[in-house]
């Protein structure tokens, strides 16, 4: 039965989802040897998950059958659950609430080895505008105070099959609460946002740009904890993923694609993330948030001081990155007049 | 040049070490490649670290020679440098702080493929002698605000040869301060020490306890973000690990003996990592903390939902891990009467 708890001192939720050590163990060796396991993401295979919630189709098609570019379905093995009330127990010193929430996986293509580096712009919009639907529609369930979307891709990632995971969750992430506190106590002291202000210090350094277009930045993190860590921020102040408009999909989508592109013609195989951070909902809403992606490759590199101390140490200069980082986005994407 | 930058939102300070691009990727290959490469870390190979600060050796050996059983070198390629004072500038919305500081590695054995699990009690013992040794010695500098110790065992370790970093930070680490700050919080609610009434808890139900001895506990924790998640901890409240006494060396030595060997007997070839949390130092000390260990053991389950979200799903309920730690360690330390 899956729980989730909060540890008393860091106030950190984690789901516990109580499987049975057997169950796992013989998981990690399936995990190992699976490899060659056919997809359940591929055309064709639309029987082997769940009834689809969204899809970007043919109009010719029908659902749960061939011919969509972009599917969402619910988690065949979800972490939390749609159904029931949300309890909250205490015992002792512990807290704990019911694992409800929503547990989607965006299938991005019907290509099984694409990437959003080799997709068309349009296919990585169609992408965009799934996490968009799927954050506005769960949002009408009053349950849930956060949505999170968190990509993986590359090496040790179970499928590998293009998806993105879509989770609607009762309680705020560490993570989350931690940056709306980091805000407001920006804001208390300034009055000003202080993502809007690493914006207007970054365009105007220059040194950690990787990409600017017309409503969009790309940047090479001040204090990035890993090397090539980058984040892509609105450049208009805005708090919430859901209120994307239309014309800034494609916007978006083309700074996504060169990004994913330029990481994998520096890295041999990169192995990366790419979380979604935005307000949490309803009497959470927090208008001086901004939301933001953050994307995190991981690289050997890295000497695990960061477990357990958050002192993090990055090899890789955050300039130094940039850079690099600009220079492949720069060649795949010209700069058009207007970006 | 490595500098410390600190993250305005979140305000976590991360180490930029600033190697060129071509020189960390010509270091990735190296990497992928090296495993027959000799170790610099074997007796013999005293000559190809930087001469020791701390050894415990037989009387009759001599410095930098071989006759060690523990060995502590400054680390060769260091994160942080001991010279220079600690200049301190703001760039607009940016902190940074030169990259002052000790990086030791304390070599725990002579022998290359051993481990705590098959070391002898009374090596382990001299493992923590060292640690301590180390952490009263380094905090001797007035620049210094935190002593972090951290272990990593197992596959995806460059160097094989048991052994362990050992930092002194002119910052204290974002988790060290929010668990600072999670305990003042509680104590200003309860007047109690969280950790402490932790362990009145957990004694008192039993469910996640893996080993009482004496004077230390070894519990899963109850919100444990990862699979056998492990916390010890000296069960009466003591904030800074280098008042370690010399009787409880032996006790927590054979405690950690035997959890290494139980992960070692459940899981193949485990890798984990083991960091000690303790008390800043000098004005920042706070007797309110309680020191402590945390290993997170790094399983493929993981799902990579706590990037960037700080929301962890662990897969295996402390329980069950638990349960499955107190049968190995039971076995092979069954308890003494004073245990």
């Amino acid at each position: 039965m899956a729980e989730l708890r909060r540890e008393p001192i860091l106030q950190r939720w984690v789901a516990i989802t109580g499987q049975r050590w057997e169950v796992l163990s013989e998981l990690l060796r399936q995990r190992r040897e699976q490899r060659g396991r056919t997809c359940p993401f591929c055309p064709g295979k639309e029987h082997e998950t769940p009834s689809e919630v969204f899809a970007l189709r043919n109009p010719t098609s029908s659902r749960n059958g061939e011919g969509w570019s972009v599917r969402v379905v619910p988690n065949k093995f979800p972490v939390l659950r749609i159904e029931g009330e949300i309890e909250r127990i205490g015992e002792g010193v512990f807290d704990q609430a019911s694992a409800i929430g929503a547990h989607e996986i965006v299938i991005e293509t019907p290509s099984h080895s694409a990437d959003w580096g080799t997709m068309a712009v349009g296919e990585v919009a169609g992408v965009l505008r799934a996490y968009r639907q799927r954050s506005l529609d769960l949002r009408g369930d009053e349950r849930f105070r956060q949505i999170m979307i968190a990509r993986n891709h590359g090496p040790g990632v179970p499928i590998a099959h293009p998806h993105t995971h879509v989770m609607a969750l009762p309680v705020i992430p560490r993570r989350i609460e931690d940056e709306v506190r980091g805000l407001l106590d920006y804001h208390g002291r300034k009055e000003r946002c202080g993502y809007c202000d690493i914006i207007r210090q970054e365009l105007s350094s220059g040194v950690r740009v990787i990409r600017e277009t017309g409503m969009f930045l790309a940047l090479a993190s001040y204090a990035a904890r890993y090397p090539f860590e980058t984040w892509i921020l609105p450049k208009a102040h805005a708090h919430d993923f859901g209120t994307l408009k239309d014309d800034q999909l494609p916007e978006l989508a083309g700074l996504l694609q060169s990004l994913s592109g330029a990481l994998h013609s520096l890295l041999d195989e990169p192995a990366y993330s790419l979380v979604v951070h935005t307000s949490p909902l309803h009497r959470f809403t927090e208008p001086r948030y901004h939301w933001h992606m953050e994307i995190r490759v991981r690289l050997a590199l890295v000497g695990g001081f960061e477990w357990g101390t958050g002192f993090f140490v990055n090899p890789l200069a955050p300039e130094e990155a940039a850079r690099l980082l600009r220079g492949e986005v720069a060649e795949a994407h010209p700069a058009k007049s207007g970006d």
